[in-house]
């Protein structure tokens, strides 16, 4: 069994940025030697996700219009700690911490449209994505 | 360590459907010879869903209204590229693209109630569903 | 290989709680001897979740309000069941069923803030949660 770590540095000019990853997660796989297998690939901060849509402008305006609309920007008990982005927290709930993907043949198995993206909703800091390769 | 994976095959007759794929999972995990492992099942599209909840036909109903009201058809920005169905985007958003799940002693290690479910927002197109298996 | 599968029961005195659960998976993995590899935790029920994110009292309070706003208690089409917990069922949704975590060098590698947690929406029942490590 073999197993590869990686970790991804993210910083977003913007709060609220979506950010396609497939490429960094194809090179991990790569790099791991695995040809069949699973890689884990994980928001290490709870204010923002890793989730698999499509590439296009359009739905990635229409998410972060969506998301303001399920979890806005407000007042919330958290802010009382001093914190301001209990929203996104709550956005990062909807869109989800983290996905698994299996990896044939030494690539990622992926359907027509599947992209991994990294969304930012406290962002313009230093974060990090986890990728963890495991399989033979 | 084994792995197993498999292309499952839906077709649905409407535009939204929920199936109950817990059978063809149990199938290749059995098929995997794996005994101690996990499994993962996903869609391999963006605008429908695998998820895990109870095998309920009242259940099903008030899932897909539910999502109506979170995830209303409408006017989207992803709509100027021709398509028309960003809803089912962010449907699948909310029920999640993947489920993971236990095998212990060769079966599904499941509660009394969880059964795997396809969840479809975009139909009436082929469509498939990925299972992989990994463990000893 | 290593596998490791242990099950956590879990009785909460509320309807609604949020228990933070990280200290026993961590317990779990150190018990497998795994040094590299992922654990998979999920709620063996289907109105409660595990999901990750910020130890913090006010945080725990927005979450259930919230979910309150997205998936009402009310009238569902589950309840010509004899059911009442069809908003249970939708909260866990939101909330997901289970959370993938890497292990490295023996320990969950987590971010500064992620912790694990169990949120049940219809408990005062006994419940479970598993916990499956596999790696080497």
């Amino acid at each position: 069994m073999k197993t590869h770590t990686k970790y991804l540095k993210i910083h977003t000019e913007n709060e609220k940025e979506i950010i396609n990853i497939t490429r960094a997660v194809e090179a991990a796989v790569s790099e791991s030697g695995v040809k069949e297998g699973i890689v884990l690939v994980n928001s290490m901060h709870i204010t923002s996700s890793v989730f698999i849509n499509d590439e296009e402008s359009g739905l990635k305006r229409d998410f972060m219009k969506w998301l303001e609309t399920l979890a806005p920007k407000g007042d919330y008990d958290h802010h009382r700690t001093g914190e301001t982005n209990a929203d996104a927290h709550l956005k990062r709930t909807i869109m989800g911490r983290e996905v698994v993907v299996a990896i044939t043949e030494g690539k990622l198995d992926f359907g027509p449209w599947e992209q991994i993206f990294y969304g930012e909703f406290d962002g313009q800091r230093d974060k990090r994505v986890l990728i963890k390769v495991i399989g033979e």
